[in-house]
């Protein structure tokens, strides 16, 4: 590392400004953690409207120029941009500069960091929070507050790149957890990809039924079981074709799952459903009171 | 119907002081809309309880005396209690009575409403609303508040009878919908009890993963595909054991749905995956902007 090893001495530099990477501008520039936030985004207008919100310090549509003086670097785009800006910003890197992401499948982002020049530090990361707004629009300084943020860092991370990683999680609020790469994927899979699934094939599910009514029979329960199908499509879309494994294996608990359900509701087998429903009930009142 | 055909003149009594009876005993009183909201409980603590909310005028354990001279009975508890109550007091009923109820299937409650006497008026309702919370605690008098509010007579219905329930439902600021008990029940599978199998099916399939860091990583979205897991199982298994054959039908075409999905996943089918994907979310921002 560089003697700028602590986040108020660092210039983070933020690629991407969508809803996490902006609302992760936005949380840094509030608390004053550190000390410059650059945004770097595609398009001159996002760029201009990240400084008239008071997300970032500075911004520029240059990469390069962007993360040239940067002591951390923060990917926030869909997944496999990540995967891109790994291999094409490598080189331009500061020696000892931390890189880390904000993308929500890691293996595939563990291996391409693996790559990087001996000199940069790789932390992978993923904050579990998130909005089915997509965009800067829906930024939002307060979007980490309280939530589990992972760290997937590799052998060859240093000791103070990772705590600079955890000191960078803990001053949006959010509270780190070190988890390896594939174990992430697989709870990912479980916690948050299958959930959206999940709301894509409920609302397919409803279109079946092929009666315009059932919209307005949509209640307060639908609505919440379908929130995640209004996700970001193209980030949504990288996040499965990167965890296509995981999420295989967690696709087929579910099914499993749902066609003991199918059975014992077929069976008329009241002991046995309330068995289930009960079971569920109990984790998911203990999980959230 | 006797003279008292009009909701403002009515003696409304609700049998079941739960979260559904609750919160309409509240609001029609809240709303003066009726002449005397009498509630009906199985314990004198909820009566006692309810009284204090100020959401009944009045109140008793007596399922008899509690009917005896209402205009509107409502019956407001799980499903299968709600047909052996129509059986049990149809003969308690004064004449022209307008016998309704806020069961989540109609089907089995309107074939059980066909037997009642034949100067009771059946009603069958459902009001698209809830809450994860069950009982009394939690009931609201703006519970129903903008939401779609099914009625299902039977043809021995009278239209006054009709009125007045759709009356009742307006007053409380919900919107009536006709529908007829089966197309109801399919409906009502699509958009609620379908939810709420897949709510359970996700938290079952977390606890597959058998690793308790899949608890932290459950974030909103989780939190929200998840929440419904956590309704009365007691309610909620009248519901399913009451609208198998819709319910059936229902996860067929969500089986279908999802199989479709994991087939794209496992060929790495971007453009298929993408088109799925976009049609839930066009669909999901349409229906709840």
């Amino acid at each position: 590392m560089t003697d700028a090893a602590r986040l108020q001495d660092a210039r983070v530099a933020i690629v991407g400004l969508g809803l996490m990477g902006g609302s992760l501008a936005a949380a840094l520039l509030q608390s004053r953690a550190c000390q410059r936030v650059v945004g770097v985004a595609r398009r001159e207008e996002t760029v201009r409207q990240a400084l008239e919100m008071g997300a970032i310090d500075e911004g520029t549509c240059n990469l390069e120029k962007g993360v040239a003086e940067a002591e951390i670097v923060v990917l926030a785009t869909p997944v496999r941009t990540i995967l891109r800006l790994i291999r094409d910003i490598g080189p331009s890197l500061p020696p000892g500069c931390l890189l880390t992401d904000v993308g929500s499948t890691k293996q595939r982002v563990m291996e391409q960091m693996q790559l990087l020049p001996p000199l940069v530090q790789p932390v992978g990361g993923h904050p579990m929070c998130g909005k089915e707004s997509a965009g800067l629009s829906a930024a939002d300084a307060g979007l980490f507050a309280g939530a589990t943020y992972v760290l997937t860092p590799l052998e060859r991370t240093s000791g103070d790149a990772l705590a600079l990683a955890a000191e960078l999680a803990r001053a949006v609020d959010a509270r780190p957890l070190l988890l390896g790469p594939s174990r992430h994927d697989l709870l990912a899979a479980a916690a948050s990809h299958l959930p959206y699934l999940l709301s894509v094939g409920l609302v397919a599910a409803a279109e079946c039924v092929q009666d315009d009514a059932v919209w307005q029979m949509a209640a307060s329960g639908f609505r919440d079981t379908s929130r995640l199908a209004a996700s970001d499509e193209t980030m949504m879309l990288d996040i499965l074709l990167t965890n296509r494994s995981a999420l295989s294996r967690t696709l087929s608990h579910f099914q499993r799952q749902l066609g003991e359900i199918a059975r014992l509701l077929d069976e008329d087998d009241e002991a046995g459903l309330r068995a289930t429903v009960t079971t569920a009930a109990l984790r998911r009142r203990r999980l959230f009171q």
